[in-house]
């Protein structure tokens, strides 16, 4: 059997905001799967920051895809033909895919492929029950080591990672969390639907006034996806004895590990015997069970909500990665391929 | 009894380098000490990258120097009258002193007057003895969480903490000590008498791919007392789990808790799970005895060697500041003002 499969490549690598002008949508043939190989049908893509560090020609925590390589992601896929025996045919499998309609898998590399839980909307396995959360979970508690009472900070607020942490800031005993995201409509989201107290819009506040405003005690917990003029804002009011946790650089577009400003304020670390502290999720993999029972848990009580922003279609892929960037979605930022058989 | 004494004020608020501007010599008339006061000779004085921020009209630990009172810092005085039963004439105090020949103290602030050890030569109270070695201590403990077998890497080597810090690392195991300097005869020095393996020189080398060249497994511990380009080109070449000690910015000059130019490299915390700390000494009081112990130890073994370099005369006090921040000495700098009697 040899299937058809549009296919997006690696065209060019960005230096600075990813989009659809450095892939190519062509098409590939997929054959038989080989000894240990799967064939699937590719069913929902997951984006994540992430994936821009793949695309740069420079140190990383794994090696950069190719120019001509296709394009890859979490996704779940449902196999077609198997020749592990871990998996049949109509499993939903959660690992990294190309970006195709169809594809060979292999059980390799960082993210092994896991047979995807069914017991509840398929998409939960990337939202909910995704990196995403566990990030957040272990970002709050082994990084930013989150105590009751709290004042927490969390920039990206509206994102996948950001809203999961709000959320579980909360849940963890927080006295206060403010969130930062752009825009009117997203810090209105953030406050109703984000578990924020407070918002902080860095499109049109003057955010060095406004967390001084909303965090007259300083801030004990910043948790920093973005970077930018919003770090250097908390580290000049950070709370004795703060925690800064480094979980991403979104303001640089993430064009390498470098950002076009570092915070000039990072002396205040010393001032208030304060630390910034970044961390890959891996390091925790032995905690992985303990965090998603109790995600699981939160998530059965109600005090874990979902959050996914869904498009639609493989053409669309590109488009999907760059709205990472530009703040175009609210929670999870999923594309659907097409619906299990 | 009136006596009459020259004294430095702060003239100017400086904005970058400090220096003899922004002092004035002047003359004061030191009366009789009131209940609970001294009226002491001054003997030494003792200079800390800290007090440039106490000339900052900002945030700080303590309240900024104000325009026409004296200057003031870390001093050893003799008591001449008292009336403060725990002092007597004669007795040499450790404290903190108006830049002046004569003076009145009161047993108050951050730092408490104590009686000064006299078992060794007066000025070991600063160097091996002072607040910097304290620093290194803490830094590397407390902070750095030194390990056996590290890649210890020291800016600020030839300095009074960091000569402290780099010999210390060697005591507490370290399993190689690069440090940097500026110029080729502070270079020499920090490898000949100041415990480093390996020294990099700022101001000629090419720091960047000299940090790659000598740690190619990456920096375990980073002790900063500098900042700027130093920083980011260890920031490129951690090693997994690095902890980078945020003790000073002498790069900045101390001009604000604000560096010309941030870190732009710290997102290579989160590729490595590595973490920024700063502190202030003060916050590991409970734990000075130990520390001190310790250092008296090494002391009495030979395995901590005392560097000092001591100038001369009241007059020289702003300069003496300002070879801080120029690089004119190696190990603490010390001014001697008189001969105890």
């Amino acid at each position: 059997m040899a299937i058809e499969s549009r296919q997006w490549t690696l065209a060019s690598r960005p230096t600075g905001l990813v989009g659809p002008e450095h892939f190519n949508l062509g098409n590939t043939t997929v054959g038989e799967p080989g000894e240990g190989e799967l064939l699937v049908k590719n069913l929902y893509l997951s984006f994540d920051p992430t994936q821009r560090g793949w695309l740069n020609d420079g140190p990383g925590y794994m090696d950069p895809v190719q120019i001509g390589a296709p394009m890859i992601g979490s996704g779940l896929a449902q196999v077609i033909e198997s020749n592990n025996p871990d998996f049949a045919p109509g499993d939903i499998v959660n690992g990294t895919l190309p970006w195709q309609d169809y594809a060979i898998l292999r059980n390799e590399g960082m993210m092994p492929l896991t047979k995807a839980s069914t017991d509840f909307p398929l998409t939960w396995n990337f939202s909910v029950f995704g990196i995403t959360t566990l990030t957040a979970y272990f970002g709050l508690t082994e990084v930013g080591a989150i105590k009751e009472g709290d004042t927490v900070l969390i920039s990206g607020a509206a994102g996948a990672t950001g809203s999961a942490a709000a959320q579980m800031a909360r849940i963890m005993g927080a006295g206060k969390i403010i969130g930062v995201a752009g825009g009117p409509e997203k810090c209105d989201w953030i406050v109703k639907e984000g578990s924020c107290d407070a918002a902080i819009d860095y499109k049109n506040d003057d955010v060095a006034a406004k967390v001084l405003e909303l965090a007259p005690e300083g801030v004990d917990l910043f948790y920093d996806n973005t970077g930018g003029p919003i770090l250097d804002a908390v580290l000049a009011n950070l709370a004795d004895g703060a925690r800064v946790v480094v979980c991403g650089g979104i303001a640089s577009g993430y064009s390498s590990w470098t950002m076009p400003e570092g915070p000039k304020n990072y002396l205040f670390l010393i001032l208030k015997s304060a630390r910034m502290e970044g961390f890959l999720l891996f390091t925790y993999a032995e905690k992985f069970p303990q965090a998603m029972a109790d995600i699981g848990k939160w998530v059965q009580e109600g005090k874990l909500a979902v959050h996914e922003t869904i498009s639609e279609g493989l053409e669309n892929a590109p488009a999907a990665l760059q709205g990472l960037f530009t703040g175009k979605n609210t929670g999870k930022a999923i594309l659907k391929l097409a619906d299990p058989e």
